[in-house]
């Protein structure tokens, strides 16, 4: 498959792009800085600056001819909420109208746990608002055949392989290898188009958490 | 007619609520703080706290048993976008989730000049795509009837009582007082249910401006 990962250079998206090129998928690092495109190079994987500031229509044609994109990218806390909604919301819209200029149906989000839970925003209020319009966005005013996955609080732990998608009241948390593995694994299973995935660590395989859904 | 203001502590709104009065509109001010409540009683006009960061079903509460709603809250420029996000996006579109639970109508937003083209965002991006993502979800994501007014620069000019709904290509720009006058002139008529409608200074008076939509 032909994936073009946008954020590559981001804590997730790079762990996602080495399973994606270690499963046999065709794939682009779309990144935010000429250093990380020399990184990702050396490493012998395709990579470009993908301009989440820019507008649709120039992003399209960086799309053109993939499969499926994945979406990973985020501000970050470093940046200002003016990044959180310009990058985490609107670059994030703006690449969905981009994926359906170029026609690529499939699109898997990486968003957060709890999302759409307006009530369970405790902190970084203004990150979530800028997830829930994205992913609002993506169910309810695309074609695309999307995959929302909801990562609880991310950990730099070595990947389990071993999560749930049963999520206690209080959330959870979950290393940021096994996020990866469920970008690859959504990609692999058609099953999991159309739907919104929380995910945290516990016992089952992530290919058959995903297959439960 | 009743209507709640929602953001009558400012400058639009205060301007909108004193030309709903005059127009024999029976009118509740929904404002950020108890001195405002204070102002507004000692003029005759009733007030209250409307908690913008609350839940739309608190919200629902307050807004029961109005004809119409009017948003003209804003969080300002001395706040950060992170108030941006959550108050003219989040807390716009929870007024329109708790206007759809009171059973309340009508709608009418204070939206800004080329909100929907992001090519014209030239400055306060993220203003610009807060009020993009609020003006879309009143559009398209509720059932309400709603009016979305997108007034040029805002000047503190007297106003003429003269518009235009014909905008150059550079914008242009119009006085706090006859954005008011259009709020009110939008209340009281129906046809600009279900319209975007800019507005600058032109040499058109208010209601005929509103007509010719």
């Amino acid at each position: 498959m032909k994936v073009f990962v946008i954020g590559a250079g981001g804590n997730v998206g790079c762990l996602a792009v080495e399973k994606l090129v270690a499963a046999g998928h065709q794939v682009m690092a779309g990144v935010h800085r000429e250093a990380q495109v020399a990184d990702f190079k050396q490493q012998g994987v395709a990579a470009e600056i993908f301009d989440l500031l820019g507008q649709p229509e120039e992003m399209a044609k960086q799309l053109e001819g993939y499969d499926a994109i994945v979406f990973s990218a985020g501000s970050g806390g470093k940046t200002g909420s003016d990044m959180t909604i310009l990058v985490d919301l609107d670059g994030a819209v703006k690449s969905m109208q981009a994926a359906e200029i170029a026609g690529v149906k499939r699109y898997v989000m990486v968003s957060a746990i709890f999302a759409e839970d307006r009530t369970k925003w405790i902190s970084i209020k203004p990150y979530y608002a800028a997830k829930f319009y994205a992913d609002e966005w993506l169910r309810h005013r695309t074609a695309l055949d999307y995959t929302i996955l909801e990562p609880g609080a991310l950990t730099f732990e070595p990947g389990t392989g071993q999560v749930t998608t049963k999520i206690p009241e209080e959330g959870g948390s979950i290393s940021r290898t096994d996020v990866a593995a469920a970008i690859v694994a959504s990609l692999q299973q058609d099953k999991t188009i159309g739907k919104v995935i929380p995910l945290i660590q516990g016992d089952t395989p992530v290919e058959q958490a995903l297959q439960e859904i």
